[in-house]
């Protein structure tokens, strides 16, 4: 069906004309890699969206302040291990320096260049760490170098999150890559240029040629299929940053909304970036399920995301999902607070395949059938509240031992 | 200050003309005590609050079709090792047997009786051992039987939660008692006879004589300082019941609203209701820090409200206490996302007596001190968002591998 095909340990440095580096700057005490350099040999079309939170970063406000521009990009620099959030007019001063650092050691413009920082909250950034590793970023450079930026971006990750397709656009092969980091705060409501959840980062490359308002366009389409319908602990970050970038060096003649192979390639950009969110929660922390829940029935699709919500985020739904408990109740219980209008004796429950609840009530399944339905590192699902035809779905997963060890003690 | 006085070891049947009992009915498995009876010897004025979940429990919708009658009631019957909910009509029919079958054994009429249940949602009651078990609990009622009660209403709770308080009223000595179970699905948000959370059930006796609107208004205005302001999980379960009885046998004048010693009743109600809660979020799952969160500052209470739920919610914000992590960040992203708005730049957050951010930014307390303020069994948190003057307390707890064990794994 699709027509784009996935090219093998792809990641953001696959399209032409990128270059990337991921290095130890001396952030993180683990010394693990801390910082990621993107660049793109050609001024690039730029799109973003960030997260909504009130405390919003200082990077992200800065990022925010660039795209409105509505100008070419040439490149984006990432630390990991300090989040430059709550750090007031010194913090916005200190990302405006880094933006400034990376700009001068590349030979670009100040206003060319975009910041990203993930990590604790309301430290200032260290500066000359910054400096001396925005050098090592630059000198690091390469044609193969978007698999260290993926690993640099991490933090409680566990594994590097990149891959890369490609497609045919006007007669040209056209490449699209990327990378994320997620683990921990993740319930993105991302709006174009202004929401996002979760201490995600996403970064998405493309050679393809394409107008603005079309790469703005493909990423606010791809939200609704991706970051937009994950959720790991339900907490929004205040730095998460969803960043596109397009060189054209693939020569195409530039796509917009009208060009015939529009929606190939818009197929091909919300696969990568849902594939990025997939991710992102399987590797959530101390995730040992994922789960596809889909909510349908519901008077209307906000309602209907409403209650998927909260199931995705009761504590007690998680909770039993570690431990395999098909205890549907939590379910519709969760379901019953979340405020949308059900009909109750009209509801019904899936496992997967299992029929679980018919007209609001058990459907006979024995116990243990029901949770081999759920026994499983993926399973989908699916809730019918019977009162409309709003639908909704979520990406979510389980809460276990894990996620509460790495939260009680986390210091990057 | 008070006018009222705690009585040693009380508990609901402490005030005069109420029997009590707490016997095993055979629906747990581990063979705790599971069935409570409480009878007043005479008919008392009642009044109650109730879950707002959409799948409300076939007890919770009987009950609230009693308490609409405006009538004296008789007695409560509460099971524990299975909720009545999301059971159909054969589940409403048992809920009406379990009441009609109270009612022949005590001798009184079947609206006089009120039911409760807590347990597992989804499976209906085993009648046979409700109609022996409701026979057992009348042999077994005495006046000290309120201590038996507490006992066989828990489910989680590791500790039975019991009280009872005296004060004099026209003259005469009244008695207020109360009983109640919590541990999970604890986020009551109750309505008078309309809403509550948490599988939480409370019941309060009283030996003084009260008209029916004033032990309503006692009963609503109990509400916003105790199970209103309580969150374990931000689950809102379907069984949630809080049930006022007055007696009348401590032979006073009829209390109302105009009586002189209203305000004085009502604060020993109060006062008992809300030890009740506080000891519910302390006895929660696999709690080991009891918090009370002050939201100030805020642009009207209900912001306030908004942004307390969203801190008292958040995983991250939970497990950090779990692990008595200073880490303030996470509890400003949660206000962040909150919806509350916020001067982020007139922030400020104290731990106790230990300053953690002034102007949106750290304090400058050293680490090691910010840990020491939570590194206790209960301390209290005040966060004053700078945008008005709306405020709002929410009593709340971290959140623990016990939490996460107890969840994974939950078969009454």
């Amino acid at each position: 069906m699709a027509d784009f095909k996935v090219i093998e340990n792809g990641h953001c440095t696959t399209p032409a004309g990128f270059l990337a580096s991921g290095i130890v700057a001396g952030l993180k005490r683990s010394g693990a890699p801390d910082m990621a350099l993107l660049v793109s040999a050609t001024p690039a079309v730029a799109a973003g969206a960030f997260t909504q939170n009130a405390f919003a970063a200082a990077p992200v406000l800065l990022d925010k302040e660039i795209l409105r521009r509505n100008r070419p990009v040439r490149a984006v620099l990432v630390n990991s291990g300090c989040a430059n959030a709550c750090t007031g007019e010194l913090g916005m001063a200190n990302a405006r320096k880094m933006a400034a650092q990376a700009a001068e050691t590349l030979g670009v413009a100040p206003h060319e260049v975009l910041v990203s920082s993930t990590g604790r909250i309301g430290v200032q950034l260290p500066m000359a760490k910054i400096v001396a590793g925005t050098k090592a970023a630059k000198a690091a450079l390469s044609a193969s170098g978007g698999a260290d930026a993926a690993r640099a971006i991490m933090t409680t990750d566990t594994r590097p999150k990149a891959l890369a397709v490609s497609l045919t656009v006007g007669g040209r092969e056209v490449r699209i890559g990327g990378m994320s980091k997620g683990a921990g705060m993740i319930a993105p409501h991302l709006k174009p240029l202004k929401a996002l959840h979760a201490t995600m980062l996403a970064y998405v490359t493309t050679d393809a040629a394409v107008t603005p308002g079309f790469l703005q366009d493909c990423l606010d389409a791809s939200l609704d299929a991706s970051f937009n319908r994950i959720t790991v602990d339900g907490d929004t970050s205040t730095n998460d940053s969803f960043i596109a970038l397009a060189n054209g060096a693939a020569g195409n003649a530039p796509l917009d909304n009208a060009s015939p192979d529009a929606a190939a390639f818009r197929e091909a950009f919300c696969f990568v970036v849902g594939r990025l969110a997939r991710e992102m929660v399987l590797d959530g922390e101390g995730v040992t399920r994922f789960v596809e829940l889909v909510v349908s029935g519901a008077k209307d699709d906000a309602q209907a995301r409403t209650c998927a919500e909260a199931i995705a985020n009761s504590l007690l739904v998680k909770t039993a999902w570690f431990g395999a408990d098909p205890n549907w109740g939590r379910i519709l219980c969760a379901a019953g607070y979340s405020g949308a209008e059900i009909n109750t004796e009209k509801t019904t429950l899936d496992y997967g395949d299992t029929p679980i609840v018919r007209g609001g009530m058990d459907a006979g399944v024995p116990e243990a059938e029901q949770a081999r339905a759920i026994n499983k590192r993926e399973f989908q699902i699916r809730l019918d509240l019977g009162a409309g035809s709003g639908s909704f779905t979520i990406w979510t997963c389980d809460l276990s031992y894990e996620y509460v060890k790495i939260n009680a003690d986390y210091h990057t």
